[in-house]
């Protein structure tokens, strides 16, 4: 694996070897020195043309703990005004030599442009509405650990469904997993052509919140309410939130999953994004050992097929 | 002591603890290496809700030279507007398996409710105008290192005392490391209400400068100004700045002080704070083997009533 | 070598020791390992008061290789606006014990300022149009690789002169490496005094592209066009522009350069910057061991002009 563009270049083995390789890299963070020397001088560049706190955060921690050298490349202290100007700026930055570029922009589609201007290996941390394969490797493994597998599992993706990544990288990843997927929106946020997308539809999330296995929230964006897809934040929780009365109707070994930063009050309620069978902040904690599997099988010495020789050279797994 | 709140979480012999290990540290920043690997492997974050270029370097400076990995977290550039998000802010750092967060704010008590939601170590950088434990921690070593001890001495406090965390941290610092201490303010500069602050008060500089030990002088901030509590910085400075005149009647052995940065011809002439017996430049030097004390208790392996102990085990100490 | 301010302060033997020194460093950038311990525990402080994407992440790779900590100081989220606190700045940043301050800035002898309040070594970044040395250098270095040796080289220089800093650092460079320096530009563009400048002048492009052996084309700053000191950027390309035709019309042997960020399409030709004898990435991938050469100069062990020891003294030398 050279790139990470998208969970579609992965197949089921491909997925299930990053989350065993993640997994070792899970117990390097229980120990008193949480790194290994894996990626020691390598370089990886944090390219995020949009900003994104925890993102940013996690693929820097991630990167650190396995030793590399981390170049934090702003794209608003930089000249980078026109869609133009990347190539320049990636064929600039791929000239000093570096390894990785994870890379966040606005335009679907970026980091795989990118990949024609560089020989470093490209990581996609989310562009526009196309993918966030990350956040659905770290989600995938999140249930994996709760669950030993996603065969026969049913999970609810609800809210925003075409203007999410999030949304579309999880379809793929979970279903290539076992999982059944029902998305859970009304009209006005689902894509208008789902042709091919392996899923279930339903327009009211009382209808399946009883039955599933996880109950996905999407954020709502404060960007997509100026376009009115429904008319008020109220009628929004009414119809679509995971309010304390419909978390109360889950199965007892049902879980709840959010990507954050959540709106608490409108996609959940405040006291279920706390409770005991939200995994929201064991979602966070996960992205750090998913993307030093990503970038270790991206820059490490073989490729990720080989994922029990990776992690016996690096001594994170048995 | 897992967290830095304040100084009032500090008694007389946890400061001098303190002194005594920063002066080990200090010896490190004299080796041709001045680093040590006493926290490899552990992730300090800067989360400075309010910027501060001086403190934030030497703290990152402080944890570098302990071979910790610094995540710099920039309020600006994330989404933290509201008070309510920060709470997710250091819930989503704190999952990601960080060992202390060292945070800024412009709100007094911010730093006291992070340590609600986080396993990390929470270290003050500055809340409002409630504490700023470091700066009172550097400022005592300062004082130790030049007079052996503060037993006795006499300090002015002059300036903006009323909204400064320096000098209510640096009160209790020094009275409880025996000093004797005296508020030189107007009127308007001072807290309303002084029952329980062990200090004498003056409203003429003149009046105490020739008898102390220490005159240590406070910013006065630009954003005061619009107040009016004084009505021009000419009156300012003639009534309580440090003049060249002022200073050339203080003892002999008496020393000048200021935090940083300085107001020059406001509160202290350029020639003042420059000349020979000001230590003000000393005080930013000790900024870093104080905050590695700091740093190196709350995080490292014992705790800081250990001093002996800690400082042995990362040869710091004799 | 303490400082690195100007190429005016290095004779031949100085530029030909350092670029003996970058090629050791250059070895070291093919290697898994792209580091070497030299600088460790040194501390290099970026204080960028202009921002330039490309020198600071070129320095701050450079700094890393060789194992050194690297504190990005930014003026624009510091409290520096006036010319006057750029002394307490330096001054507090020196009190810390850092190593070097790596300085750009928009006005013209600041970094020689700088050395004056600091025991740090000074390395200049950029000057407003003073000097740019570690450009220089790196095309120097770049040329020399290419040609063995620059004596009796022609090289032309072209576009706004008068406003480059890199243009001042480049003919006094080239020059003393033995080569012959032609300026191609406007009258508007040209100082007005060119007494002492070892060049020709020329004002037409046409006259020497068939002559040289390198075409050194300079960028058109954006805020230069306000002036006005050419009637629109169709003219300019026109008479100064590197063209497809004129690119076609130099020796097969000569070669391209520019210092970047290029205009496409004003000064150079699309096409033209990314031909084959285009040398415009490798001036950038050679930016890192010249620099990496600097900064081990500067703070290394030795001094720059036993180069063959200190060379051998990282093991970065045969």
């Amino acid at each position: 694996m050279r790139h990470l563009l998208s969970t579609h270049d992965l197949d089921r083995a491909d997925i299930e070897g990053l989350i065993e390789l993640a997994r070792g890299f899970a117990e390097v963070q229980t120990r008193d020195v949480r790194k290994v020397p894996a990626l020691r001088g390598k370089t990886v560049v944090m390219a995020f043309f949009e900003d994104s706190t925890r993102t940013r955060t996690s693929f820097d921690l991630a990167a650190k703990r396995l030793s590399a050298d981390v170049i934090n490349f702003s794209a608003s202290a930089s000249s980078v005004k026109k869609g133009e100007s990347i190539r320049d700026t990636i064929e600039t930055l791929s000239a000093m030599e570096i390894d990785a570029i994870v890379v966040r922009h606005r335009s679907s589609g970026v980091p795989h442009q990118i990949t024609q201007w560089t020989d470093a290996s490209v990581i996609n941390a989310g562009d526009g509405w196309h993918a966030h394969p990350t956040q659905a490797l770290l989600d995938s493994y999140t249930l994996v650990e709760r669950f030993g597998s996603l065969d026969g599992k049913h999970i609810a993706l609800c809210g925003d469904i075409n203007h999410s990544r999030v949304a579309r990288s999880n379809v793929d990843a979970f279903t290539k997993l076992g999982a059944t997927v029902t998305l859970v929106a009304p009209h006005t946020l689902l894509p208008r052509n789902l042709d091919g997308w392996p899923v279930r539809v339903e327009s009211k999330l009382d209808n399946v919140v009883g039955d599933v296995d996880v109950a996905y929230m999407l954020r709502i964006q404060q960007e997509r309410l100026t376009d009115s897809p429904f008319p008020t934040l109220r009628e929004y929780r009414s119809n679509y939130g995971l309010t304390v009365e419909r978390a109360a109707r889950m199965r007892p070994d049902a879980v709840i999953m959010h990507p954050g930063p959540m709106n608490r009050g409108v996609e959940i309620d405040p006291e279920v994004a706390g409770q005991e069978n939200s995994l929201v902040l064991q979602q966070v904690a996960n992205g750090i050992p998913v993307r030093m599997a990503v970038l270790f099988s991206t820059l490490g010495p073989g490729r990720f097929d080989d994922v029990a020789k990776l992690a016996g050279s690096v001594g994170v797994a048995k």
